[in-house]
């Protein structure tokens, strides 16, 4: 940590600030520049926070220099984490498209979209039994029976399923119900006691970046999960919330790259919830992968025009299947498989 | 709700929007312009989501042109909701400023803390037990044990207690610790399943703005609440994310205004957290006032720099008796007490 | 355009409106909803602003229904426009990128950039003269001179060049000076006067985005070119200004997509500012491209770390031909060409 | 400056760095702690910029500790500076409220206006006469015409007038027609030329914040109009671009006590802007002044309805005239004078 000392600084403020360190069981190095003294923490600094010299007199300003976060970060791991997901590798060179529709409305649905999302040639499912909706006026999910209707579709075709959690007092149906992924949906990055429930389990989980959670927050956000105990977990971003009207969130390409530099786990990419609108997830998946995600999580129905929620967003189970052919040329150029 | 059809449409595709319409019992519009054809549904609207139209051939865009919000809405009770915390008025002409540390950390500081806060003038006193970290690493409250801890430094001197819940399974202690006001965090406004379940009872809830909700989703999640029969809501800006990184949020004092024009229910501010620092608080505790808000939740610390948490932005026990004078003067100028 | 009306309007109230669009050539449909009343103007809505109505009492909101852009639009032009650069088309099947060191600094750096430009396979150049730096206190740019030596290195190896124009007292000189293309910077696209001028003359120009210009406003600053006689405009994504710190601008990929239905003109995009850093340079083109960007700005120069300006983000020439290949698969697989 | 050394750097990276500290007339002062090796640099940081350091190998990031402004700083001056405006002081005790339409559209209007503004108690009169207007199918201001009339109005009054400049090639206009202060629209504050012009002359100028520039630009862009030589600087917080879209900018009141901790020159509020309807321009004009904004720009039309240009924002000479009233008794709560 380097404490920045205002111009007026005097020695006595120096000395309480190097006095703190050191209690806290660190040393100080002590630079006096021109216009500014900096004192430089010697220790481990994840010890302290900011806040313990901010407020006090002569301190202009406290800084981290080392990262908050550590389990998930590559500097604490620097070879890609393969995760196994009930067979299916999840981070290693081949890439996988996580299909299926945004909510389970039946069991006829539910069939018809894991034959598609199989046909595509995607090898896990995705679909929401409990939805967080805006309205408490809309459709909120099938719940319960939305898993099972989901897990007797999915068996058929040898597909794992993705499902969003959002309530911890869920957690063992889910568990029981043999959900292969959790997922943490974006409204709850920071619902902090979710986390360390879903931390205490052995089971993946896609953790989606909050709508305007910052790189750091959302690794701090998976270090809980892993300070738990499970480490099986993906990163997805989603979309992030700007000043743009035209669609619904920003698909944030640029956080690809920088996720893969700071942590050793899978990123991958929501691309239909990023534009909300169909027809932006062909350019968007192709993005995604073109910039180097390890998936994507994408939303197919049978019928998209008579999907219970979100009905603008999902693609065909032709324009899944059309898409699959471009990823594949892409992952090529890159390098990788599909 | 308006849809919008797109240039070269066809009777037939128009014909399938009026029949959708029909089909949920309400009636069509249909005004024909010189560009676009314009459907306008006769009929309660709040049956209809927008993407019940915008994947259908033909459309260009849907949308609401009626509030999605009803308990909550001005327009469904137009005088203002005075709440009544314990015998407390929160919501009419007298402002309220809820003063009190960031978190519990001992019954000597609690004790000190709530004299500090009665002999400011503060009727009301807050104080954190379960603390919403970013790191998992750093202190996460006190707990149960600081619940008792507050409730009793609050008796003595006769202050109902504002605190937060962040997790569902701690509902019922809460209400056992005579909790008089829960709040809910800034991380949690659309933590669904948390809103359901204190839309059961029958306490005063701070509803905190999610760091990038819209003034909309605000409401929502408020609605959320109110659909459940909990209609003591008190609505708390607290910042919101931008691109400035000078401070930690920008106090968004527009909110104040435009949510009591839209809502009956009181709206108050958090300058603590919305700054980040506590030189700026009394600006920004002014600023609330002078702006219409109907009261205050800031931090006051009895040795800041001392604070377990959030050091950084406590006022000194001086600086809120120094601040409650002159927010009196404000009052006075804008017809109101404090 | 639709008006809105508010739930207690009067039939006079009503009447004004419809008087108003009356005096303005249009006519009015009344659609008398059960809880609003919206009154429809049919006729050419253009002549008409929101603010015309909004203030009128009785009316809630106003809202355009056609877009506010004409010549640039898709709806005006579908077929996509390809510009001719002194021979080098731009938004046909064959995608350019063009390369070149952020600012001109020597004869020779640009010799040996021209050189490499080219040798990359590049077809056009860049390079700035004149810098719009955010210090008064740092370089500036050569200026003319600059443009001289631009002229000169590119001229070797047949690259029309690219610069950014700050200006509008500069304009002649950099017709002289023979400049193919004239960059309008993210600073200046709401530049008026700068647009009026460009507008009037018959050279290319690319137009950045401004770091936080809605899609709507970038449109509206071409159309200003557009309106002086200059259909030659080629859009330049640039990352946007979001609230994270942890890169420069968020590359805002969904923008090509959207662009590319809204407009028949060329979207290209500029990897290099919108991350800041060199690293992360290739993942931010490939995905530009995957998604369907007409071409590439991007920054090379002979020895990064010597740059006098931006030098975090430039491409050594070796990066920028490795990059090339990478493309050239991408391209293939979505049916273009490098 | 501080130089943040990766984890693995080796001595000759750390030597690599020194030396270019050195070349550049600095010293080095070289922390080795646990995680990472810190450099600080030891003489005038403001002869670095953090590129020249962070391309190099063995670097992992460079942060300024010193801001990089001078003369617009309070550091270097630490006494409020009063401007003085043709005889009106703005930056003192006494707060000055500056108001007047939008734009200038007839003589009658702006006579009327200015009678207006001064029975308000106003001493200052604002006016456009060149608008910056998104689409260019809109009113674009009466020019030169409009000055004329502007001059005419505000002379029999005896109030100095405030006018905005967007193009460089009229300032020679605008010192002819006696403007007392010239505005830099938001649009323009990093329109580099134009702040070089006005910084080669004795005027005031009016600085609006851009829509979405950072305290630290926006203190930047100041300063190239004080190294040119103009001192007389004013700073004009107009709201900052969010996502939120219930109104058209966030007033960031926050700004206020941040800029009078930074700089010395006077701060002032734009509330008609910030909002963008009338029914909001109360609240935010108390807010402003409450948090410490040394004056307004506001928006009164002696018939707001009929206004030419965002017709929405102004108030009534009636509104204006109680505004005065409820910001006298916030000015005296705050111990200052209206």
């Amino acid at each position: 940590m380097i404490i920045v000392m205002s111009r007026d600084v005097t020695e006595e403020q120096i000395g309480v600030v190097v006095k703190k360190l050191q209690d806290a069981g660190l040393d100080a190095n002590i630079s006096r520049g021109v216009e500014r003294t900096v004192i430089g923490a010697i220790g481990d600094e994840r010890k302290l926070t900011e806040e313990m010299f901010t407020p006090l007199p002569g301190v202009e300003s406290a800084m981290h220099i080392v990262k908050q976060y550590k389990i998930v970060s590559r500097e604490s791991h620097p070879q890609n984490t393969v995760i196994d997901i009930s067979g299916i590798p999840l981070g290693g060179n081949q890439i996988q498209i996580i299909a299926g529709p945004c909510s389970v409305e039946t069991q006829q649905q539910m069939d018809l979209s894991a034959q598609y999302v199989s046909e595509a040639g995607c090898r896990l499912m995705r679909g929401g039994a409990f939805k967080p909706r805006t309205s408490p006026y809309t459709f909120q999910g099938k719940g319960v029976e939305g898993l099972d209707m989901f897990r007797q579709a999915a068996k058929k075709f040898k597909l794992p399923i993705v499902t969003e959690l959002m309530d911890v007092r869920m957690l063992d149906t889910f568990l029981e119900n043999d959900v292969d992924v959790i997922q943490i949906g974006t409204r709850n990055m920071q619902n902090f006691d979710l986390l360390k429930e879903v931390g205490r389990i052995n089971k993946p989980v896609i953790l989606k970046r909050g709508m305007s959670a910052t790189i750091s927050e959302w690794l701090m956000a998976a270090e809980y999960i892993a300070a738990g105990g499970n480490h099986n977990i993906i990163f997805c971003e989603r979309g992030i919330r700007t000043f743009e009207t035209y669609y619904r969130n920003v698909l944030d390409v640029t956080a690809i790259p920088v996720m893969k530099k700071e942590t050793h786990l899978p990123v991958i990419v929501d691309p239909s919830h990023a534009g909300g609108k169909a027809w932006m997830v062909a350019a968007l998946s192709q993005a995604a992968i073109a910039a180097g995600a390890d998936g994507l999580l994408v939303e197919m129905h049978p019928n998209p025009s008579e999907a219970w929620c979100d009905a603008d967003q999902a693609l065909t189970p032709q324009e899944l299947k059309k898409l699959m052919g471009v990823l594949t040329g892409i992952a090529a150029a890159i390098g990788r498989t599909l």
